[in-house]
């Protein structure tokens, strides 16, 4: 008996004719008026599932065959034919078809063979990778984390896992979520009667990492090109479809890297990315082109083969004034950019991606180098067409000098960022980073528009766990 | 100009004789009778640095070349010439030596060209990673962190990101940090008094979770073959070399397994992981057994060689028990192993990793499998000489009418465990994973005996930044 995986059965795998065995969850059954049934097999090995051919003859064909709904739990033994069926291979013809778990209920099992809203698959977030849609979610956010990890190891990047439990606060900004062993019910106090962080588990005050950045920057410094991929948190209460409490971030930093060695690294990066996704998930790409967003497949192949277009800050806003274009916001030099002017710089003026590069210091973060024009940083934002800013980027500030001033203008405490100072007294040198947030990307791949929808357990606002 | 990484440039790469850049910090300088100097470049892409040698006629070579000190940010270009030196194939004869950044005041830079304590480069974490070790220390944690990604993903598995945040507590015991929004200063309150934690910010307690597991069961239910690798807390007091309270997990999980199973893909993945450990960073361990742990590389490979035993936990206990070995923990069936007595089983007993099955249930966690005895569960460690446990794990308690009774038994809510019984009802079938500590896996391969050493930056006491 040999054991495969419906992705192995479908494709034959070279035992045509031979008795092997897979397993996995009932999609569907249906009983032909000749006396057999056919029950396909899912077992998230890929997206679709094996059609197993079950004849009447078997022993519990009767008593389970015929009961089996969709969700049951399903060993099947028999033998690999070529398939008659549209777009499979292969199907089975059992010769045994063992039931190891029952749906309770099969009225009220949530995951019936029909569609289902996004919001109600949100409730039961446990059971919602067993849909087409989000067994192909699983498979692509799964590919396109390997991918990430891919590229940084064969371009010689290093894997660094920056503190999550940490005192500062990368931004300046944001809020954070408080970490903390303290019994609220007594807190200790001092003798000011302010809360004792002295009596806390790490005897101070501590929170939630908003980026590994400052971290990982450090480490550059010693092993030329590194990055981070792992969770972030922002305690904001923007219950929005585009942002997460809780949402993983992907930081390359590279030593002696300016901004615009930062912007290639960013689009190499990208394009990557999206091309791993195309080989090695074409089954589930297929679906969401289908089924979610028609133009999926295509507008990741035309953002492959596009050379992303670099504009400065400065003329896009030129651009965007002389574009003739009715925009909410005000277009003014000194302004952030809004998403509608960043979609009509990628969308409507350029038609693929664009890196905006060298934006007014005093919207940008401290960190970032001051320009030799003093009123600019070299900073990046990568947007592309269907999605606006998916990559945020700068060189850094390596001079101290300068990053002390930077930091006295926001109004940022020296003594909060001592190591962070520190590494940039001992021969420092240019380098350049930045930031992709991992849910942002597969909600955009996945053609779907509600970033709880890119994570395992959706977090929405009155549930941590769902 | 071709731009070489140190590895690249050391091996040639088919460039001798040819002009090449490479860039890097200095690790040190000496200048030769003969009037010029030998300047030692690393920028971590291996264990071992460049000699580049400076001829005097360097324009800057008395202003800037002899003031070079450890630490000193470089960029040189020069020919790839073979090298006379012992290790290194090629070296570079300088024709133009760029400092980008200088050493403030190197009398004080903390890392000198001598061996460091490993207290007191704790301290300063932001630096560490330019001496020998922990250069080595870093490649080795992503060459074990990417064969981790490798090995599930050629064998079918996908990675899920479990929620950090969460309502409830895997374990059922272990002390978690709280998550939250709460303003201290002034908490909300019930009618009763107590703290409202319907105004925090997902509106319920939140924690850190202190495991994926029983998330990603769910997700296996539908995909087959999930893991997760990613942070996970404790907020235990325990301030030992042994433990942090934040670390990151390696939790596969899988469908149809028995314990049988689990125990077979626990023994090819750790061989998977110190075969690539021994392939890939052949420099680092060759530096870790000459300075570190003299048989690191030996046992490593002695431990690919062995068959992993097979140890039922209560013959385990009779073989300890007729030891003869004098231990200082009584050793009687319904007890615990402690660590002296999985050492003598791995270490004097076996001489090999052994696996022990099947531990009594009162001592195991609510969610292991209770087997036909009614005194068992499906329980496994997975002990290895020189380091003991590395691997906990067990087949899941997949009948919901057992695992209800085993709740109850540990006093655990089941109403906190809605989801985890809800897909129980719905096709459950047997599943099986484990669970490995990720720090403590490189602090074996490594050598070290603080886990602090295996991470990034140390969260010591009093500090949860380094």
């Amino acid at each position: 008996m040999s054991l495969l995986s419906v992705r192995e059965a479908l494709s034959g795998a070279g035992r045509e004719g031979q008795e092997v065995t897979v397993r996995g969850w009932v999609r569907t059954r249906r009983d032909s008026k000749a006396g057999l049934s056919f029950v396909n097999l899912s077992d998230g090995s890929c997206f679709s599932p094996i059609q197993i051919v079950a004849p009447a003859d078997l022993p519990n064909y009767e008593s389970e065959v015929k009961r089996l709904t969709s969700g049951c739990g399903v060993i099947a033994t028999g033998t690999l034919v070529p398939s008659q069926g549209q777009g499979q291979a292969f199907e089975m013809q059992a010769s045994a078809i063992e039931v190891v778990g029952w749906v309770e209920d099969p009225e009220t099992y949530p995951i019936q063979p029909k569609p289902h809203s996004l919001e109600f698959l949100r409730e039961v977030a446990h059971l919602r990778p067993r849909t087409n849609l989000f067994g192909a979610v699983t498979r692509i956010r799964h590919c396109l984390s390997q991918a990430v990890h891919r590229f940084f190891h064969e371009n010689g990047y290093y894997w660094i896992s920056t503190p999550i439990i940490t005192t500062s606060d990368a931004e300046g900004a944001g809020q954070m979520f408080r970490v903390s062993t303290l019994d609220l019910a007594n807190l200790p106090r001092t003798d000011k009667g302010a809360v004792d962080f002295s009596r806390d588990f790490f005897g101070k005050e501590t929170f939630l990492t908003v980026s590994g950045q400052l971290n990982v920057e450090a480490f550059c410094l010693s092993l030329s090109k590194v990055y981070t991929f792992g969770p972030t948190f922002r305690a904001e209460n923007s219950h929005t479809t585009r942002h997460l409490a809780e949402f993983w971030m992907v930081e390359p930093e590279i030593a002696f890297a300016d901004l615009v060695e930062n912007a290639n690294v960013a689009e190499a990066f990208l394009k990557y990315l999206f091309r791993a996704v195309l080989d090695e998930r074409a089954d589930d790409m297929a679906f969401i082109a289908e089924r979610v967003q028609k133009d999926a497949i295509s507008r990741l192949e035309a953002f492959i083969d596009a050379p992303f277009e670099r504009i400065d800050y400065s003329d896009a806003v030129s651009l965007l004034q002389k574009s003739g274009h009715k925009f909410d916001f005000p277009v003014e030099w000194g302004l952030d950019l809004q998403t509608e002017h960043e979609r009509w710089l990628t969308e409507q003026h350029v038609g693929r991606p664009v890196v905006v590069m060298n934006y007014p210091e005093h919207i940008k973060a401290f960190y970032m180098r001051l320009n030799d024009d003093g009123r600019t940083v070299a900073a990046m934002d990568v947007l592309a067409p269907g999605i606006g800013e998916i990559i945020g980027g700068s060189q850094r500030e390596e001079r101290l000098d300068v990053l002390d001033k930077r930091m006295a203008q926001f109004g940022l405490d020296p003594a909060h960022y001592g190591w962070y100072r520190d590494f940039r007294r001992y021969g420092t040198v240019p380098h350049a980073g930045f930031g992709l947030g991992f849910e942002r990307l597969v909600v955009y791949v996945c053609g779907l528009s509600n970033i709880r929808d890119a994570i395992a357990y959706p977090r929405a606002p009155g549930s941590a766990e769902f």
